[in-house]
Formats: structure tokens, C-alpha cells, sequence
């Protein structure tokens, strides 16, 4: 824990304290669209490449050389730790991930135990090795939510309507609850592990809680989610916790303990301070997708996702959700040049 | 247009008048989940059931003799119109329309032409042939908006990421509203032509607004959809607007020109009135996952939606989306006499 750089901008900016210049990210900054990335993974499966600290360093460090962004994010995946829990998964190229015997019933859930340490000391591996090069660059560690893990695994796989899952939550509430208690372990182990081993900041992606309605949410996940951010709050870690379609959730997942909330593009930083009552940073709000419009539509949309960030008390600049595939890299470069210019202070 | 049931508490529940009971129907209640609809369609392609009054008239009767809800929707598919305009598409079982040229450039413009009534003859035979067999019950007609069908014919199927939909509206925003503008008259067209052949109301769907912020929808959709909706304000036919995760525009899809707000199940009906001005009738909000649960759970949440209902001038009790295949049709069935019983005045 000695380890966090309180004072660098993007830590500050999570504390709500004032910074030199706005702090960037880009959430799946490190893969995905660029072509160093694309040619280390070359014949490499996802979750191998996941597994090995030298593959990890290397792709993590990627966007940080290349960007000059304000914090690293360890390349990982959220079916990582469970995975580690004994969960038999693949990530296929172009599908996601792909859970070989789907978790329905009481007895399925034998299939998850919890996980300790050594089951994913190759994460622990990969941090230290990524801040002794990152010097004081903060990395940011991650994990998936209950909500969005226990989607994949009881789906199979993605889905678009979540039937099944929501099925379960609503016909099924014990084993439910049952299945979300073990994954808030799983995952709480997984984020301490990679506090443990040096992160200055974690971030739990709850990417798909927006499937559901504010009631809901607050009925079957936020009690899971709370499991776990505020089982960190012994650290001086801030925790960041993001989904994307949650207009009408921001403020319960402001409660679930976070100190910054994660943005899509759909709700404007300025209105989504007001739902979390100030009490937080913010992250997020630029359409992924506007980086294939001209420059000038570019830096329209970032000023004003700027602008509208002032009204938090801490702005971190990221997208409203992963950085496309398809996405130009030098766009992504030339967006933290703009930023870090026009916010200097 | 002497066709409209005026009386009927469907149509009287849109124009928020006094109804005897609070009306039912259910988006997709025609197909899908009925053992009698997979029957009748065995060995029959979906675009060509489509096409057939006769078919088209059984399916779209099945539900109504079945659950007894307050209105019969017409069996269509959204593309329908389009293909009549011309694109060469298919509705692949398991995975929507597929679109086989997909429409991209100025040039692809030119393989949507306009369409006429002759065009889709079919449509209006069966909405004769319907409200001959329905009497007093009100058969809703209806077209996908211009976003919603504009992302298919982009993207060449259906997206979770609406990619290349975004890419031309940010990239290309005058070849985004060449293309908007001619989905908005072929809409327009073939709600027409349902209405002269007689239909009580219409239903438009832009289903996947929802992946759009506000000030992005303002710009980019609502003209068109205003266009179509605003487009038959000379008739006396109840026009419901309604979209996926539309939390944010709600408001806005109001101000497009609908008498009813369709709500999906992540925004409760009084806080949809709220956001609306108590202006518009509102329908839907159950989570169409509910009915796997067991009747206790299908039961409060009915009550609930009901409950909530009443802040609006008008409510018609819906799903938040259309019915899953899986579900079990006994429960829609019961779920009506409940909704008729309990609101009963």
C-alpha cells in the first residue's frame, strides 16, 4: 500500500483534491486496437496471454508508452478469477466468454470455490513487475462485479436479454444470493490480491448491472457490490466502480462504496453529479464511437464532457465504455494531448 | 379512420380518459411463446408469414382468443417496409434480420426507393381481413422508427455496439440524415397505409434509441421520428411511441409526437410521468423476466407497475419489452384476468 501515488493526478483526481491537468484513461486502453498488441497476442489465447506476467507488462505498458495517459490498467480479463475458481471458460475471438457447463442449480455451484492468493499469483506476478516499470505512472487493478460475472456463468456465455439470469434472480432468490455471495468473495480476494501486490487504485466493472431497474438492483446485486468495495475500504485504495446503461443507478452504485463513479455515454457528467448528490468523482461519458467522427466533432464532444466534469468534484477522462476495436490509435493520442492541454492549470 | 374503437378501454386508456378496467395487451404476444404459432408456422419463413393475410390474420388473432387482452397487434416485422422499399434482406431465426448488402454510402441510397400502398398490399388486406374478425377489440398497427431500422440496414443485423450506425451519424451527418429522411417517409407510408385500412392505433418502435444520449438523439433522431409521428396528427388514431433503455429520453421521445410513452422496466411508470409532464399515457414496465418467477413475484410486480400507473393521465398495462420465447403462455393469461380484476372500477 505504500505504493499509491497519492500524489499523482489521476489518484488526486479520485480523492476529489485538485490536479495539474485532467487526468486520462481510456477503459480498454491496453489491447484491442492497437497493432503492437494484436502482434504480441498473435497466436496467443486470451486468458493464456492473461496468465503470463511478461505478456501482461508488455501489454499494459503499451498504451502508457504510446498515449502518455495518466494511469495503467492491467491487462486482464473479468473471468479471470473465476477461472481461477475452477470454472471451466474459454474467451473466443469475437464471441467473449464462453463457460463450458453454465451455473443453474444449488449443486453447480460446488464448481466455484473460493480463491486465495496462489491461485492467481500470476496477477500478483504481473503487478509488481508492471510498477517497478511504471514508476509514477498509477496502475489501475480490476475486476469484474457479482452481477456481471454471475451473467456470464449462469447465460454461458454474453447475452441481450439476460433471461436466464434474471430468471434465476427472480424465481430462484436463495440460490441467487448464494451464487452472488461466493462470487463478492471471489472477487474481493482477486482486487486484494492486487492490492497486495502494489495497484494505487482499483476498479470494479458492473458492466452489464444496467439490465436491470433501480429496485432490482438494489434488491439482488448492490448488496454483493457493497461486499466488496467496502470490504477495501481498510486500504487507501480508491475504487472506481462503472456500468454501462445505468442512467437510473448511478446513485445506488455511488452507495455500493465507491469513491468514483463510472459514466456511459449516455447520462452527462454534470447530471450525473447531481444524481450522486457531489459526493463523488466522476469517470467516463465520451462516446466510444464518436472517435471515428472527424477531429472537429472530436473535440467538440471532449470539451464538453470537460465542461460538464467540473460540476464533480473529481474528474477522471475516460470513455463511456471500452475503446473499440476498430478505433484509429492516433485518435486515442491526440485526445490526451487535448485534454491534458486544455485543462492545464 | 371510422374504424377506430373510441370506446374501446384501449383507445380510451391512450387518450387518458376514464376506462373500466386498466387494459392489457403484451408487445410480441403474437408469436413467439404460443405452441399454436409454432404450429401454423412450421417449414413457413418468417418474411413470408409476414406477408400472408392469412397467416398474418391467425397469428395476430391467436392471443387475443388465448389471454383475451384489450387489443390485437398486428404480426409484422419491423423491416417489412424496408423490404418492400427494395433491400434484399431475410429474418434468420435465432438472429434477426440480416441484411445482405448492407447500406453505407450515397450510392446505397439508392436501393431504397420510396413505397406506396401497392407495396405492401399485403399489410392492409390483413388489417381488413382483421378487423373484420376482431369486432370491438382494437388492432394496433405498426412500424420500426427510422433509428432503429437505420441501424440494421448500417450495421447489415442486429448490434450490441451500433458501431457503424454511430460512425456515419458522427462521421457522415449529412448522408446519416439523407438516409433517415427516406426511412422516415417509408414509415410514414406504410403506418398510412394500416391506418386507411383501418388499424385503432399505431405503435412506433425505435427500440434501440436507447443507445443514445440525449443530446444525440435530439440531433440525430427525433426530427425523423417527429416527422413520422407528427406526419399523422390529421388522424384520430392513437399513435405509442416506444424504445429500449430510454431512460434519458423519454422526455424527448414525448416531444416527437406521441399520445403514449412505451417504458421499458428500468424506468417506473410514476417517475416516466414525471419526466414527461404528465402529458402522455404511458404502457409497459414489467420486466418480461418476471413471468419465470413464481405467480407471488409475477403478482407484486403487476401490482406494482398498476400502482405506479396511476400518477399518468392514461396507463396501459404492458411488458417493458417484447414477451420472451420461453415464457410460459398460461402466466400471460392469468396475468391479464389479474390485471382486469384488480383494476376493475
Amino acid at each position: 500500500m505504500t505504493s499509491v501515488l497519492s500524489d499523482s493526478p489521476f489518484v488526486r483526481a479520485c480523492r476529489g483534491q485538485d490536479v495539474p491537468h485532467t487526468p486520462v484513461w481510456f477503459m480498454r486502453q491496453a489491447g484491442r486496437s492497437l497493432p503492437e498488441y494484436r502482434k504480441i497476442r498473435a497466436g496467443i489465447g486470451m486468458l493464456e496471454s492473461c496468465r503470463r506476467p511478461d505478456l501482461v507488462t508488455e501489454i499494459t505498458l503499451q498504451p502508457v508508452r504510446r498515449h502518455q495517459v495518466d494511469a495503467a490498467i492491467l491487462f486482464s480479463d473479468i473471468v479471470v478469477p473465476i477461472a481461477a475458481a475452477g470454472v471451466d471458460l474459454d474467451i473466443v475471438a469475437g464471441t467473449g466468454p464462453v463457460v463450458a457447463e453454465p451455473i443453474r442449480t444449488e449443486k453447480d455451484l460446488d464448481r466455484l470455490r473460493p480463491i486465495t492468493a496462489d491461485d492467481v499469483a500470476f496477477v500478483a506476478e504481473s503487478v509488481r513487475l508492471l510498477t517497478g516499470e511504471l514508476g509514477r505512472t498509477p496502475l489501475i487493478g480490476f475486476a469484474g462485479a457479482p452481477f456481471t460475472l454471475a451473467s456470464y456463468l449462469i447465460e454461458g456465455g454474453p447475452s441481450r436479454t439476460y433471461t436466464k439470469t434474471k430468471a434465476m434472480m427472480y424465481g430462484e432468490p436463495g440460490l441467487w444470493h448464494a451464487l452472488l455471495t461466493r462470487l463478492s468473495g471471489i472477487t474481493l480476494a482477486f482486487l486484494r490480491t492486487q492490492i497486495d501486490a502494489g495497484v494505487s487504485a482499483v476498479q470494479l466493472f458492473d458492466s452489464w448491472a444496467g439490465a436491470l431497474s433501480e429496485a432490482d438492483y438494489r434488491e439482488y446485486v448492490l448488496p454483493h457490490s457493497r461486499e466488496v468495495l467496502a470490504g477495501l475500504a481498510d486500504t487507501d485504495v480508491p475504487r472506481i466502480h462503472f456500468g454501462v446503461g445505468t442512467a437510473v443507478l448511478l446513485q445506488a452504485m455511488g452507495e455500493a462504496g465507491a469513491d468514483v463513479v463510472g459514466v456511459d455515454w449516455r447520462t452527462p457528467l454534470d447530471r450525473a453529479t447531481e444524481q450522486l448528490g457531489a459526493r463523488h468523482a466522476v469517470q467516463g461519458n465520451l462516446d466510444p464511437a464518436v472517435l471515428f467522427a472527424s477531429w472537429e466533432v472530436v473535440e467538440r464532444e471532449a470539451r464538453r464532457v470537460l465542461e460538464q466534469g467540473r460540476a464533480a468534484p473529481g474528474h477522471i477522462f475516460n470513455l463511456g465504455h471500452g475503446v473499440l476495436p476498430e478505433t484509429d490509435p492516433t485518435v486515442l493520442t491526440r485526445l490526451v494531448e487535448l485534454i491534458h492541454d486544455i485543462s492545464a492549470r
